[in-house]
């Protein structure tokens, strides 16, 4: 009996989320299944975070434990690359004790978000937001600034209150979250699709010891109200200290968020 | 009535190729019942060229003639987004005279193939062949090289016979074909997905008046065995000059392709 810890990679359009579900198509549920058929016994895994449906991921966390397996761990990503489906990839395997918790354990959790204003593409399509006006993206780092630190972010949280989090740093209170990177920067539209050459591409950027539910997208749609001036800069601020997400925008799409890392102990943020 | 030149862009994955086929999801089924939405009456797309199963396209050219609509192209262009699948996009619409015919019109087509050796990405690898084995990159170049110019490519057909192809710039006879480009380079690995960034990414291009069944994809498939050292690179002469497919190598797989462009009277092609 060995206890791995997994890094997986997937492309969410397809999926109905990280949770397993019946009768949905899930991220837990798919690695669950190859698991299972891999060791002939049913398997349970446990995420370092949940990605909402459509929200796709770089390097969450997962682990298995306690598996029937006897091999060595890279033998079972490749056993679980062969049978997982093609928009889901064990992107790393390595073995972990058994007290490793993927969410109890994680000390922080960087999502990145995708904007490209005009962009017509059925390629990056897939992982950006398209909104048609375009945006101001100075005046999106200055409003994203503002979120970093300490902070109640009731306004930014989707069905109000903050999840059942908690992790052995600590258990943070209701809505009370620190986010520790929160930014925006132009990409390089160097993709190989020629068509996205003249596009702005936006990434917003923010890594924060745990978010509230939708909060990265509810960010992010209030950080294009600033963007293509619709609001003042200085409603971040007011939105964020009036702790009621009635006044907040309109939620940004899940196609353009990615669960990039999740951090643990002796893992450094990329400020 | 007006005729209009659509530049087609869509991601192959889910797609039963271009060309339409009853109780098939195909891109011409979609661009057709779009359009019979928009003018209220069944209308035929002509395209440019065939793309099959699981292959992409940047710049594919596809003509609606005679159409129901009254207002300008651009109009018709976001119409014809708003009703269009995600992953089928009209990239641009202009006028064009009756008289022109996309795929009799063209002079030459370019498509290129994406390889990313040891590639786990739910992401990328959609769009590429990811073999396991690693790929010599100049091997490929220079085995390339050799396909530039005039042939019979029967070797590279699959199917045997050339498609019923005619230009009015000529009716080529049977697999005889033309390629002006045939050519392999490194992508610099700066797509915004980081797992990437350790990859070789790899471009194939190949430029030619027209090309046979699966001719791009048969060519890859052989210049990969080259890449990897299983044949010499003096083999993809010998194989030219054999015109037999049955000497050839296995068919590289559709996701790495992608129709990137089609060139008409005044094109210039980007050697």
């Amino acid at each position: 009996m060995q206890s791995f810890r997994l890094t997986l990679t997937y492309d969410g359009t397809d999926f109905s989320g990280s949770q397993i579900q019946p009768g949905e198509r899930t991220v837990q549920g798919e690695l669950e299944t190859a698991l299972g058929k891999l060791c002939s016994t049913a398997v349970r895994a446990t995420f370092a975070g949940r990605t909402d449906r459509g929200v796709h991921a770089i390097g969450q966390i997962a682990t298995a434990r306690s598996l029937e397996w006897t091999a060595s761990a890279e033998d079972l990503q490749s056993a679980l690359n062969a049978s997982l489906p093609d928009d889901l990839v064990a992107a790393d395997v390595v073995g972990c004790p058994d007290s490793f918790h993927p969410r109890f354990d994680a000390l922080w959790r960087e999502y990145r978000y995708w904007i490209a204003p005009g962009l017509l593409s059925p390629f990056l399509g897939r992982y950006a937001w398209t909104p048609r006006a375009d945006i101001d993206t100075s005046a999106v780092r200055a409003a994203a600034s503002v979120l970093v630190g300490t902070h109640d972010f009731a306004s930014f949280a989707s069905g109000g209150e903050g999840v059942p989090w908690s992790s052995r740093a600590g258990r943070p209170k209701g809505t009370i979250r620190t986010l520790f990177v929160s930014d925006c920067r132009e990409l390089a539209t160097n993709f190989a699709w020629h068509e996205a050459r003249s596009n702005k591409f936006i990434e917003v950027r923010v890594v924060a010891d745990a978010f509230l539910p939708k909060m990265v997208r509810n960010i992010v749609g209030a950080l294009v109200e600033v963007g293509q001036g619709r609001r003042d800069p200085a409603w971040i601020s007011e939105l964020l200290a009036a702790r009621d997400r009635r006044l907040g925008s309109a939620v940004a799409p899940p196609r353009g968020l990615t669960l990039w890392r999740v951090g643990f102990d002796g893992d450094v943020i990329d400020y």
